[in-house]
């Protein structure tokens, strides 16, 4: 019949795309999924009540609901770390290899940095505002010590539920939603907590200012964050997997 | 003894009543969660802290909950999908037949219909407003792009959780909940994502401008992301259930 | 030596404790349980930031947070009813004998009624107000219908979780907190959806006014759930545990 | 090789790391999580909106998510217990031995002592306040009754979930952090909850104002939570573990 005709092609292509899929399982769903938070968190902001100082319980549940959610939905492909400083920490606990680090932090960056390009469409005029970067407030050294410390917890989180990704409960992702929720509502700074997140503004409207804290700052918490897990609290030979 | 008698009558109406519901499984839990629903947010809208603006975390919150419990609550029954952008996904997706889908379908918009219908009663007059109809605040394209990214994210949630169905940790249903708070957090337009809850109202009152928004929006958000989630990260030959 | 003498006299008193408390298992925590949940809710009502319109959101997370812990504690002793209606919907259901059903109901009532004659101590004389009585702020057919969908949603989600209750996850507390959560978020009416604790504040001002709405609203939408569940959704014929 | 040089080199490096760790398994971590949760609850007090009367939910969120990562983080290593009428009610449940006990309560007030220290460089000078010190606003009688509500059902949540301590689904902690939040929504008195918290900024401003509150109330609400899951409610003979 001419419907199973039509089942048996799309069959067809399905195992066709299966297989070209196969080859690029682990870099896509980076890219994707950094464009797709760093998208949620522009368009989140402005709808907050106020612009210059948007409702902070407000942006932290949109971005910690919006990575909860896209860590659940791209969980078995690239471990979720949408982030540069995730990915080096996870290089540090020998959790991913070298090359695979890289692809991980080109793709999170360019996603980030097209995020911002397509920004301008969706964002009403008035509410564009300074497009969310990441303004420090107040001395630069707080600022990196306060980053430290937001995404120190952040990652010690990430590497805390990937002990057991193949757990039957998928509460790790609530986890680490929590986790960015936490950081934002504490964060004086904007919350960097993920430089692909900040550059991606800072190129696009050209303001370096500070732009160093969320580069050092998220770096130097993710790493103390894998030599206290992986080498004191929980120290274990595994090599690469 | 008296007791037992009437223990056995209550057995016997029980068993009957066991075989015609047997028949009728999947259809009227479909229509009773769409009332619920659209019912519940109905109901929260008005109760918020201002009318013209209403605060967008307690609404989010209402939607987000209420989709999480109704989700719960009937899980082994529809398979949850309570919306007819969620159903064309499915479909794609081949976890659902085409003439279950167009059951679904009508379940979805006659539940949304008569709740709307109902609402009159139920709502303190000086509170009712415009009935909480999705109005356009941007440009239709800006509110198309965002139906279509806030729909996008939500039936990828649902596609994942359907893939764990017999999962016995059942977070699902709170990834669901919080797909929906998302949605209704960072969407300007009042957030339709759900075709049928933005044709109730309309129909009730006639008033279909851009009403069109809310249909395409959601049900291309949810191709996408069927696609995205069937075809390209997780492809796998299972036709239909 | 000293230290382990002492040590046996703890165990001996231990046992002895045991076999008083297996006497006496259920009745009891119904009573605590009912007492710390009404408590919560009236303390923090004056916490709120405005007394004539205390914050529903506040509110709210203060309750579904309260009923959800109070859940998990007492789990595996009375079932976790710490209401008449669901206690009614449980009677219905046949998940509870008859004669067990009157002792948790009688225990429940007392709960509230000695909860609220401590509150005066504890409450700040400014902050007593009207000590958080349910008071009907639309017509009283309009909240008999909010109370019956409120409760409604509330049970239904209290008769789920209990299918599953040798489930090793557990979050049905946190199912059923969120259901309160959004019981209050939604509900016009002061949310009574226990008329245990809409009874003990009224008795204790003596004021009942339209006190019979927080009595059937949430037997009737309890009820209505229990058929709905028990012999439409998921008939079977298990008879009394 | 090069690179596997290296690699032995690291390996040799880490295998040496986890002898030394393994000495001083449950200690370190004690320390570095009161350590987090009094600065993390510090740093977001002067970030809410008004600082005279700092955002309640906004408070409570912190500290409860902050609790509950914590908690998550480093859950095989000190049993989660932050707080010495945490640890107090485990002596007193036979879930911990007395040494082990007061190193952790050392530990605790320690933690809490520098951070406080730390605190100064962090915090905006114009948004310090008094430091978050804990304050009566109430009869003192009144903020010992709610300091020992609050610690009751805080300590009561605790020994619940450490009887599943083995439990794959990691609920727990969300009903610890949730129990935090809780506490800290109804707590009129700034919520101590924790002593050693408490203790931190009292030092470091010398004032001790009705400190003696934030010790007794804690204490006794543990003890009594521990007497009534251990002996009342779940009696059974296990003796030390
Ligand atoms: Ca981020
Ligand atoms: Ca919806
Ligand atoms: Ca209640
Ligand atoms: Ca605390």
């Amino acid at each position: 019949s001419n419907g199973s005709t039509l089942m048996t092609q799309i069959y067809a292509s399905m195992v066709k795309c299966k297989l070209w899929s196969t080859c690029s399982y682990a870099a896509p769903p980076e890219a994707v999924v950094t464009t797709a938070v760093t998208n949620m968190g522009h368009v989140a902001m402005p709808a907050s009540h106020s612009l210059a100082f948007p409702d902070p319980l407000f942006v932290s549940l949109v971005f910690g609901i919006s990575v909860a959610l896209m860590s659940y939905c791209t969980w078995p492909l690239s471990g979720g770390h949408l982030n540069p400083a995730v990915t080096l920490s996870m290089l540090v606990a020998m959790k991913v290899r070298p090359s695979w680090a890289l692809c991980y932090i080109l793709a999170q960056l360019l996603g980030a940095i097209t995020t911002s390009a397509l920004l301008y469409g969706l964002t009403p005029e008035h509410s564009l505002g300074e497009m969310g970067i990441n303004k420090v407030r107040v001395t630069s050294l707080q600022a990196l010590a306060i980053e430290m410390i937001v995404s120190f917890q952040y990652i010690l989180c990430i590497l805390s539920t990937s002990e057991n990704r193949r757990d039957p409960s998928k509460c790790g992702h609530l986890i680490i939603g929590l986790s960015v929720t936490l950081g934002h509502l504490i964060g004086y700074t904007g919350c960097g907590m993920n430089p692909a997140r900040s550059l991606g503004p800072a190129l696009i409207t050209f303001v370096f200012t500070n732009h160093w804290v969320f580069w050092v700052g998220p770096l130097a918490g993710g790493l103390a964050a894998a030599i206290l897990n992986e080498w004191v609290l929980f120290p274990k030979c595994s090599g690469f997997r």
